[in-house]
């Protein structure tokens, strides 16, 4: 069939190093998370156990296991992590991810106000063990850092150990790098991209305005996260200049009006 | 795996007298609604075939049987008896509700005002063959109850047979005890909390942030309705303090900052 | 069960000239479309592969199969027309969609604006082997049509051989024949029913509030698009009076107050 598709732009293969997709799972069924991994495998680099679901659903281990197979990298959100940490069960939570066959954790702080210190200390701890990946931003609407903030803290977590640092955006696209109504927050944005580099973030980006918007700006392969998993074929076609919004983004010059 | 788990608040076995949460079911397959018990079973008490859709879902028997052997009580929408009682259909009711295998009914008044002496000899009537639950406020913009007229019919819905009254706010989240913009009436819900008793009501809280405000005001036993099925773990995350929103809510107070 | 029923409006058999609806599938896994399906098939005339999803989904051929044997037409959204159009691969297209079996095509110009001439031709071409439908309005807020405008589109194209026009309204039900906020812009509307003809058209209506304005003005028969895979029998409650909204709809005169 492919010979009948117009040209759309080139995907490189997993594990790659850009383009990455970071979906949320926010308690799939077995049945949900085979049926997301059938559409949505090729698609699909990290899989978020969001938030704390990973404690109340039933069935963890064995979707851990059926993402894994599917070749998606499957990790717990911040939030578990912090739950643990604000404890004073860091030990704990390592026991807690090596026994769910996990390769991968986040470090946040978007609940729990941090240290700097001891957050740097986690990702260098977790990251003799562990692929690291951290969040900056709170997700609290009366905590805000300037955007040397932002940068500061993204390039220290990628120095502690982080392979991406995440941008905060919450489930609903209403906090950190985006403004109270959802729209994007571009002054901040221009500046992590600029001084962090675009290809280290993994930009949090629920709503598809907001997807439009990092794709228009950033290209085909800017790494996006939160994405519900219904929502990861539309997003592969605004990659790929096969919806309104970014229709005109991948055509060859020639044809452009 | 429980041992590598941070406390989170306790929760009573079913059948439980308080943290009652009702889902609503708006036309799910029959595989739908086994993944939905696959990961709801445990934190759901009451399943509601929303509105009048148990007449036009093909499924609607078998799924009733799915609910009840997941220990989950289903039972009709307030409108689907509505339909029938502004038809004066009320026997038909009560056989279209026995032949279903239903235990519980709704009585309500959202969509047809009807008579108070009516509405309360309904649910007299039907308590002596079912489990009634019984709602107030209207679904329309323009019909409007004072608290008082609030916390009044609620008491003698209750006092009349139903074992707990629901607080009206529709699947949008956006008309009775809450403003149009779907924030909490929180004056209405101060004195119908005080003066009905938490413990009697279901409040229908459809949105992420109502049902963190109810947490939030009175604790993680409060019995919320309305749940989309896809939400009911992250409200379960939110009743344990596993998520953002309650975070702090269920910490020992010694680590509370 | 029919017997306990109370009387509802009825519904004519598929194939059917009227109260149509069109429900859109935006990457649906093979069991999600058997799901729907078994819920929907009866409610559900046309099937949207919606934008470009099809050349993303694995699974295409096999949910073309499906939705056909559950007597559902199945198509390519317009903007899959368009991705081809605007690279000049229009027989490329053709080939596409009969490889497909697909029996009906949309042409849309909602993402490129195209010349009327070459838009009808299209229409006219591929009505000779397929069933056609086609789509008035822009996807983009900066391109306003005046009522007289889409009247005379929508008139030309029914002329073309399309069988039915669309009323564009996206996904997001914010454009076309919505304004901004959603709300439904009546003017247009009762300017497009009058003089092109309701049973004409198909009325994108992604929101339960359009759908019901719909129903309200135009009764239970008017044809309906955009519509969810999770919204088909909530949207057919609403034609049938068995939600708040329409409650009063459809009941015998003399039992409304």
């Amino acid at each position: 069939m492919e010979t009948f598709i117009p040209y759309i732009p080139e995907r490189q293969d997993k594990p790659r190093s850009k383009r990455l997709t970071m979906v949320m799972d926010k308690g799939l069924s077995i049945r949900q998370a085979e049926d997301f991994t059938e559409i949505g495998a090729l698609y699909t680099d990290f899989l978020k156990l969001g938030f704390g679901t990973s404690v109340l659903t039933p069935n963890c281990i064995e979707k851990i296991e059926i993402y894994r197979k599917a070749d998606i990298i499957p990790y717990f959100g911040g939030t578990m992590f912090e739950v643990f940490a604000v404890r004073n069960m860091f030990d704990e939570y390592v026991d807690y991810a090596l026994r769910s066959g996990l390769s991968m954790v986040e470090v946040s702080d978007g609940s729990w106000e941090m240290d700097r210190k001891l957050k740097l200390g986690y990702i260098e701890k977790l990251a003799t063990r562990f692929t690291v990946i951290s969040e900056v931003g709170s997700k609290k609407k009366d905590v805000v850092y300037t955007p040397a903030q932002w940068v500061s803290m993204m390039k220290e977590e990628l120095q502690a150990g982080s392979v991406k640092v995440i941008a905060e955006a919450r489930e609903s696209g209403t906090i950190g790098i985006y403004n109270d109504d959802g729209s994007v927050n571009d002054e901040l944005i221009a500046r992590i991209s600029e001084e962090v580099g675009t290809d280290n973030v993994i930009w949090e980006a629920p709503e598809k305005s907001q997807q439009a918007w990092f794709i228009k700006h950033f290209g085909a392969d800017v790494n996006l996260g939160n994405i519900a998993p219904a929502e990861i074929i539309p997003l592969e076609t605004l990659r790929c200049g096969l919806r309104g919004d970014t229709f005109f983004q991948f055509l060859p010059p020639e044809i452009i009006r």
